[in-house]
C-alpha cells in the first residue's frame, strides 16, 4: 500500500509517497481501518514544512476517515464495516488533559493518516456521524473538534450569546455553524464580501469585512450596543489578538486556538484585566467530548463546509492551496 | 382603578374584584407600569385557594406584563412607553440566592399584577422580548423562567443532548421550545395523543403516552438506546419523580420543579444513588438569567404557546380552567 | 495462597475462606500486586450477607491495598516495591461517568481483595499516599474517595462554608477532616457523646447528639443563624433526608451517598424544591480524583482514622462489627 | 472634617489635605460611617500620581474601614456600632459584572476612603471580621478580595494543587494564606531571601529568589517534577507572564491581576496554546463575594500581614514606601 512520508528539511518538498507494508492483523482492543479520507489544518502544514518538528519519516496528517476492515479481540465499540474517525488526542479519553494523554498525536508524535490502511487500538476512533461521507467524516478530528470544543465545552455557549469568528477556515466556520446549532448570534470578519456572503448564507447574523474596517473591534462593539461579545474564536494570534480583546464583554471568553499570524507578539495585557477576560488556550479536545459533538452532528443533520477535495497523491498541492489561504471551511484529502 | 384580592378561607371563591386607588407618582428609582396581561402558574393557583397561605386582601398574580407610563429619578433602564415585564424574585438580582433576595414574591408574599396600575422599584422588571404581545411577555415571569433556569442555567444543556419533558404545561412546553433552539433531542409525555401530535409540530423528536405506557420510564430508555436522557423537567413530583430518577441517565440531570402530585411521597433514594443523579429543586431564577433569556428569544424570534387568555374579570373561570388541567401551554389573563 | 469466597444465600455465613492458585505472571498492561490490608464498607457488608447478589464464588472487598511486586511489559507507572491502593470503578479513569466504566466493581461485580496476591492491568491501581500504612491506604479506595468527590469535586467546597456530616462512620469522619484541611466550618452528629467529643478532637466546630435532640436540623439552623449547611454528607438516606433538607441553606447541596436507613422512603419533595436543595446521588469516584485525593493527603499530611483492625481469617467477626455500628472511623483488615 | 484630594498633574504632590464639611444625615438606604483606616494598593498608586486619570479634586483610596455611626431609615443589614469595611465595587453585588455595576470605583471614578466620614449605601459596605482592627479590616476591600476570587472563585482551588505566587505584595500574600487555609502547597518568588524567609513563616511550602534564578519558571517545573503549578497569582505582567505561562501545568490557571511591569508587552501566545492555559484577567470581585471571604477568614481566624501603617497626613509617604517596593504584604493608612 502506498503512504506519504516527510523527509529531509525545509518546505512541502518534504512530501513523499512511499510504498509501506500493509499493517498485520489487529491484535487485542485493535482495529485495521481502510482510510478513506483525510482533512488539513495549519498544524498539518506546520508539521509538513518542518516548522514543527518530527522524526524522520513521519506519516503526516492528523485527520482521518474509513472503514473498519478488521477487529481484534476484546473489542466491542466496532464492528467490520462501521463508518470511523480518528482522534487527535487518541489516548486522552475523558476528563482533563495531563501530559501522558496529550503525549501522543498522530501526524506529530507518531504516524498519521495519509496511508491507505493502519491498525491502531480502537479507542483511538470514534464512530463517524450518521449520513456522512469520510471526507465530511475527516474534518471533525481537529476542526471541529477545536470549534466545539471552544464554543460548548469551555464556552459554555448559552442561546443568546455573540460569538465572534474570525475569518473564515474551518475552525472558524465550524464554530459559526455550532454557534446558530445552539441559539446564539454571530458575527464574522473576513476581508472578502464574496465570503462574508457566504458566512451569512449559513447564517451569520451579522459580517465585518476587515479590509474596509481595519478597526473591526469598533465594528463589533457597534453591533453589539457597545457591550462587546461574550466568546471570541480567536484563530490569528498576535496580530488580532489586541482587537479580540477589545472585541470582548467584561467577564468575556476568548477561544486562543490560533498561530496564524506568528508565534508571539505584543499583547495589552492590561485590556485583559479591564475587560476581566478569560484567554484559554485550547488544543483540540478529548475522545469522549468528540463522541458529545457527533451525537450533536447526528440530531441536527449539520453538515460541514468541504472547500475542495484533493487525492493523496496532490497532497502537497492541497498544502499550497491551504497555504494561499483563499479556502472557505474545510480543504479534504480522498485517500 | 381595579384589582383582584384574596380574601377569606378556601377555595376560588377568595377572589374578589376591588377598587383601588391609583398608585401615586413614581418615586427615585420607581417606574409607573400600566400592567396589560399576566398568566397563570401553578403557584398562583395554590394562593388563590389559599393552599399556600398569604396575607388577607394580598393582590394575586407574579406575572406582569405592561407598559412604562412614569419614570422615577434615577431611573436610567426604562424610560415612558418602554414595554415590560415583571420579575418572580424581584430582589434577586444576579448571582446565588441568599434567603433576604427570596423573600419578596409578588403575588405571594407582597401584592401582585392582578391590577392596572401599579409603582415599583425599576429593578423589578425587565425589558420585554422585540415583537411580544403583553400576553406573550407575561409568560415569562415563572413559567419561562423556570424552564431556562433547568435547562440553560443549571443544566447546562449541550447541543445533541436528550431532555425528557413531563406532560405539556407550561414549563415543559417552554423547555421544549429551549432545548430546540439549543440543539437538544427532546422526549415529551401526555395522556392525550393529541397534545403529542402538538409537541411534534413543536420539534419533539419523540412522544410517549402514559397512559398506554404506563411503564413510561422504560420507553425513554428504550428510547436513548439504554443509556437515559441527559435532563428531566420534572413538574409532577413524587408520582413522577421514581420513573424520572431511572430514566435518567448516570450522572443525569433532574430538574425538580414541580408539586403537581403531591407535596410528598416515597422515593426510591437508592436509585438516585446508582444513577449518581443530580436531583436540583429550582424555583424560577433571578433576574440577570430574565434578561438572558429575553435576549435569546430576541435572537431565535421564539414565541410561547398561549393555549387560551381570559380577561381578569373572569380570573376564577381562568384558575378552574388551569386546574381542569386539558390546556396545552400558558394561559393569559388580559388586563 | 488463601482468599475468602462467597458462597449461597444469606448471612455471613457465606464466607468461606478458600485456597487457591497464585495468580500467572503479570502481562502486556498489568502488575502483580501483594496485598496487605483492606477496609470495610457499608457496601461489602451488603455484598457479605447477599443483599447485593453477585456471583456464586465471588471474593469480596473493593479495598486494597499492598506492594508491586511484578510488573508487565509497558507498564510505566509503577515499579518493583511501590505501594499502591485499588480503585473502586478500576475503568473510570476520569472525567464523567458512562456506563460500561462504571460496570467493573471489584468486590461486586467482578473478584475482589480478600485474597493474599492478585494481577490486575495497572491502572486500576494508583499510588498510596507516602508514611501511609497498608491498612491506611486500603480506606481510600472507597470511603476516602466517597468524602472527597463529595466534598472537593461535586462540592465543590470553599473554605469558610459548613458541612454538615451525619454520623462518625468512615465517611463522615473522612469528609470531617478534608472540610477541615479546606477551612469550612464542620457540625457533626452522633448519638454517643464520646464518639462528639472525638470528632471535636478531630476539629469539629460543633457536635449534635440527636438522641437528645431527635429534630437535630432545628438544632443546625440555630448553629449557623437560621441560614443552614452549605454542604451535607448524607449518608443515613430515608431516614435522616427530610431532616437533612431542611438543614441546608437555599441553593445548598445534599450529597446522597448512603443507605444506611433502607433503600426508599418517604421524602418531602416540596421542602427540596423550597430550599432550591441540589441533591447529588454519588458513588465513589473515578481514578484521576484518587490521584487527586492523594495528592492532598500528601501535601497535608491527613492519615485517616482507624478503629480496629481484623485479620482476614476474622472477616466475618469484622463484619459482625461494623453492623453493629459501634465504630468511629474505619475497619481495616489485614491480610 | 479632613480630607485629601488630587489636584492638578503629575506625581505625589497632587496629595493635597482639604477641609471640607461633614456628610449629612444618612438617608433612606444609607449609612454613616466613622472611616479610621484604609490600605494601598498599586491601583491607588496609580491613580494618586495621575496614571490613571480622575476627576479633578477626587478623594483617593478604595479600601476603607471604620464604624457605622448612623444608619438612615430600612437599613436592616447594619446598626450603629458596627464595624465595617468599602466595596471595591459597590454596585457590583453579586453574580456576574455587567459594565454598569463595575462603574462605580471609590477612590477612581467617584470619591474614596481618604477621608473621616462618609455617607454611603449600605449595601457599598460589608461587615468587618470580628477581632480584625480597622487597618486589618481595610486590607479586605482590593487586595484581599483580588487573592481570594483568584484562588477560591475563579480557580476554583482544591485541598493539594499548587499555587504560584510572584512576589511578596499585598495580593501575593493574601493568596498564600488562603492558599494554606485549604490545604494547597505554595511556591512563592522573590529577589530577597529575607522575605522568603518570611513568606516560609506564613507557610510557604517552597521559595525561589529569582535574583539567584532568573529562569525561576525551570526550578518551578523542577519543584513540581516537570509538572507545573495548578494557579499563578499573576502580578507582574509583561516581564513575568511568559515564564508564568511556562510555569503552569497543562489547563492550568493565570490569575492575571498585574500591572507592576508595564501594560502591554511581547507574550508567547504559543506557549498559551500548548499549555492551554487560562488566562484570567480580574479586577477584585463582587460584595457577596466579599462576604464569603469574610466568613472564611471568621471561621479559620486568619489576619493580614501587615508591613507598615502611615497617618493620614503622610499618605504620600506612604505611596514611596510603596513605589519602593520593599514591603512586604500591606500598607496601611490610620485615618
Amino acid at each position: 500500500m502506498k503512504a506519504v512520508r516527510l523527509h529531509g528539511s525545509g518546505g512541502l518538498e518534504r512530501l513523499t509517497v512511499a510504498a509501506m507494508d500493509e499493517p498485520g492483523a489487529p491484535q487485542k482492543g485493535e482495529i485495521l481501518v481502510r482510510l478513506h479520507a483525510s482533512s488539513l489544518n495549519f498544524h498539518d502544514y506546520l508539521v509538513a514544512i518542518g516548522k514543527i518538528p518530527t522524526a524522520d519519516g513521519l506519516i503526516p496528517l492528523s485527520d482521518g476517515a474509513g472503514v473498519v476492515e478488521g477487529v481484534g479481540e476484546g473489542v466491542s465499540d466496532f464492528t467490520v464495516g462501521d463508518r470511523v474517525v480518528s482522534c487527535f488526542f487518541p489516548e486522552w479519553q475523558n476528563g482533563t488533559a495531563v501530559p501522558s494523554v496529550v503525549a501522543t498525536v498522530p501526524g506529530d508524535t507518531v504516524d498519521g493518516y495519509a496511508r491507505e490502511r493502519v491498525v491502531r487500538p480502537a479507542h483511538w476512533f470514534t464512530h463517524a456521524p450518521k449520513n456522512y461521507s469520510h471526507a465530511e467524516a475527516a474534518t471533525l478530528t481537529t476542526a471541529g473538534l477545536a470549534a466545539w470544543r471552544a464554543l460548548v465545552v469551555d464556552g459554555p455557549l448559552k442561546a443568546g450569546e455573540t460569538v465572534l469568528a474570525l475569518g473564515t477556515g474551518g475552525v472558524s466556520i465550524f464554530a459559526l455553524q455550532f454557534a446558530k446549532m445552539m441559539g446564539a448570534s454571530v458575527i464574522v470578519t473576513s476581508s472578502s464580501d464574496e465570503k462574508l456572503a457566504h458566512a451569512r448564507s449559513l447564517g451569520a447574523d451579522h459580517t465585518i469585512n476587515y479590509k474596509q474596517h481595519p478597526q473591526w473591534a469598533e465594528q463589533v462593539l457597534a453591533l453589539t450596543n457597545g457591550r462587546g461579545v461574550d466568546h471570541v474564536i480567536e484563530v490569528g494570534g498576535p496580530d488580532t489578538l489586541p482587537q479580540s480583546i477589545n472585541a470582548c464583554r467584561i467577564g468575556g471568553h476568548i477561544a486562543f486556538i490560533g498561530v496564524l499570524t506568528g508565534f508571539s507578539g505584543p499583547i495589552p495585557t492590561v485590556a485583559l484585566l479591564t475587560h476581566q477576560a478569560r484567554l484559554q488556550g485550547l488544543q483540540v479536545g478529548n475522545r469522549q467530548q468528540q463522541i458529545e459533538m457527533i451525537r450533536a452532528l447526528d440530531a441536527n443533520n449539520m453538515k460541514p463546509v468541504i472547500d475542495k477535495t484533493f487525492p493523496l497523491a496532490e497532497l502537497g498541492e492541497a498544502f499550497s492551496y491551504e497555504a494561499a489561504g483563499g479556502h472557505f471551511g474545510k480543504i479534504c484529502i480522498d485517500i
